[in-house]
């Protein structure tokens, strides 16, 4: 059952988890699997206040919101913890961009924008993507 | 927001997604983003159609079941298409259940069992993991 790669997705850069108390979630990764999550920072336009940690080339970042009308207080209301969403990396958002749009799937984000480190970030509606929330995340130049 | 290195977390291993129509799910991989998922193959005792293809040093698992009695048949009933699972590579199988065990983790397998490829792997319930399916895996002596 093995598949070629793919050309136009460098890799998994992280996924996005929705956790009610990011304490007790990095508790239970660090304890279980020596994942050594860093101090909660918040992403206040977001409403939350969020962790990651490392595996292998990839990353897990917990997310906990700060209010329930939030998006990620919304999503825990309606389907509890659990996976938020998937980032990849692409070396040409707006080329993903043009091309998804073309084909007319259904994006949250027609363009650019600025993501966390100066990355550039869009979101793929996941009704476009069958049900998962897809981000496509483009480094700074000289990052990738 | 980077945190360290998870110690006992290899990588990620795969995602699985659960769809309704794996050669559609499969055309809009390859379609947008260059994927190239192989032949869908059966997986009789999960009563499922799985293809896969790679991104970075992980993998996207598509799966379609086959009848709606099936653990992924039921899953779509309940939730829909989307995020399934995710598996983790971990080099020692048995003392990651026995550390989990340890901890009250509740978990699917509390053994290991055979997976694809020779390779040994166990479920946490996603009770356990914050609602995220988590699977571990082993792989064969001399493939890690």
């Amino acid at each position: 059952m093995k598949g070629g790669k793919s050309l136009l997705l460098n890799k998994i850069y992280h996924l996005g988890y929705a956790v009610e108390d990011i304490e007790v979630a990095s508790r239970f990764y660090r304890d279980n699997f020596g994942a050594r999550p860093g101090e909660p920072e918040a992403v206040e336009d977001q409403g939350l206040v969020a962790t990651m940690f490392r595996v292998g080339d990839s990353a897990v970042e917990l997310m906990q919101p700060t209010h329930p009308d939030s998006p990620v207080g919304r999503f825990l209301q309606k389907r509890g913890e659990g996976f938020h969403h998937v980032a990849f990396e692409v070396d040409d958002l707006e080329g993903a961009l043009a091309g998804l749009k073309a084909n007319g799937v259904e994006l949250i984000d027609e363009e650019p924008r600025i993501g966390a480190g100066g990355t550039r970030v869009a979101f793929v509606h996941p009704k476009g993507a069958f049900g998962v929330l897809t981000e496509l995340v483009e480094l700074p130049e000289g990052r990738g």
